[in-house]
């Protein structure tokens, strides 16, 4: 278990980013809904057709410069199990186009339910003697809030399948401090949290020093994410908040190390909503988003000099 | 917004218990995979197929008895989309049989991101201009560790639907002291999230006495169910651990207040599973759930007394 196919996917591309997909339909052209509505109806179903579709045109414009995408279970659910059709179908042509699966789930249970989430997302499920594989995500965001037993049938399933989780420590929203800033025996909840990642991950190191369990930390608060990269030295952090939420590439170059590794930096509406924001011709949107994605892999490497493993 | 409904529901029925429905291929009778697998193959579209006419079995047995089930996602996400196909269905199923349907999903995010959450289980999504039901569910069950802005989206759907949430306190795990337990100014997290949901509630309150936002309190901590109770007049629990996972009724009954309110307690296994137990037919695995659902009413009834609104 680890997350070095992400790290070296990064190294590849020089690019420390995941391009969140968290597709509304206000985001997706009216050509690729028009189609869609027309061929499957004014329903959920069109609707999730035409989220694939969008998906599909972003992966193709993005997958030789952004080592990774980042779905966002949210965002299919609300369009019921058509739209879950639609999350699976995305991440299976995301992987054919060598891209690293991030779901992001932030699932939490107790151990027997997680096993079931781990199996489901991250591993294989068998039916009478056949192995299926439901979703085959490559990490996972979970939500550590119950414990070493909700998060230890993940580190199984992850050994068995080279996968990875990134828990959430400090996340981007204003009032992530209600509880995550308050103090237990003088220290924040999130370090505490992102201690247990230290000591989840502990015989879990791959080859370039950091561990299968990742953290979730913030763009938005520059300031924690430079202290837990000091203080959580084998735990790599997905950094969502750059980008719409507020956060900017300065934001995030204390989450890198000195070899520039050691974060990924997501962006979603940014990416997926470029077109909008140029006010290019909507069929151009695959290309505008990567233009926004090599807008922002500068913006970050500017400060974060050359990735070397 | 308010969790009414269920407590009108729990009234009718004098019990105060909900049907986990969290169902892995393992608990489905031979007969009705034997059928499912003939039909649509040996693969996820099967086993999914498999699990709804068992879980509609056990609805159909158990719809007249007790007020609610709490599908549990993971066991369907676990069978793919295919699985969540088979969830929708099985809440529309209990929803058309009358039963109040909790999605247990412990769902979490950051503001925009529960919009999708809280659209997708609880409301309406549009389509054009038209609206669709994509979950249907009457509450979800939800984690605070983002605090605030992760739940006010959800409070603003719930009222416009009349539906509930249930927010993680104190789980029913056995890790789940390591971050619940901790003490913040001297009051351990559990209690702190506990506040955090009658304030959340304060201005929803309900008929009698409860508000929309409820909290999940495992029954395997009876000192801190009871403490809780006590603390928490307008919030209203989700107990589950009972049975399976070591919780009996003498544990639960600090949960409920002097009208026989204030909890349902979730039995999943128990259920299900009744006639394993039994060692009856499986053919006759629903009215084993029927069986054990009473015997179960009966176990928490005597310490609740009658149920009053």
């Amino acid at each position: 278990m680890s997350l070095d196919r992400l790290l070296v996917k990064i190294a590849e591309t020089q690019n420390p980013t995941v391009a969140g997909l968290d597709p509304k339909l206000s985001y997706v052209p009216e050509y690729i809904k028009a189609e869609a509505f027309e061929k499957y109806g004014v329903n959920l179903k069109g609707a999730a057709k035409a989220l694939y579709k969008f998906n599909k045109g972003l992966i193709d414009a993005l997958c030789d410069i952004v080592p990774a995408i980042k779905p966002q279970c949210a965002y299919y659910e609300m369009y019921g199990y058509q739209g879950v059709k639609t999350l699976y179908k995305t991440m299976e042509y995301a992987r054919k186009k060598g891209m690293f699966v991030i779901t992001d789930g932030k699932r939490n249970d107790i151990g027997t339910t997680m096993e079931a989430y781990a199996a489901g997302h991250l591993g294989t499920v068998a039916v009478e003697d056949e192995e299926f594989t439901p979703f085959g995500g490559d990490a996972l965001t979970v939500n550590g809030y119950l414990g070493t037993d909700g998060i230890a049938p993940l580190i199984e399933i992850c050994d068995r399948h080279d996968k990875g989780i990134f828990v959430l420590c400090k996340t981007s929203n204003p009032s992530s401090g209600e509880l995550q800033d308050r103090l237990i025996d003088g220290k924040p909840v999130y370090e505490i949290m992102g201690e247990m990642c230290e000591h989840w991950g502990k015989d879990l190191l791959g080859q370039y020093g950091y561990s299968g369990v990742g953290a979730v930390v913030g763009a938005t608060y520059p300031e924690q994410l430079k202290e837990l990269r000091e203080k959580l030295p084998h735990t790599f952090f997905l950094v969502p908040g750059y980008g719409a939420q507020g956060g900017g590439a300065k934001d995030v170059a204390g989450a890198f190390d000195q070899n520039g590794l050691g974060a990924i930096v997501n962006s979603s509406r940014g990416i997926m909503c470029a077109y909008q924001k140029e006010g290019c011709d909507e069929h151009d949107y695959a290309q505008a988003a990567r233009r926004e994605a090599l807008r922002m892999k500068q913006d970050i490497m500017q400060h974060v000099g050359t990735i070397r493993l």
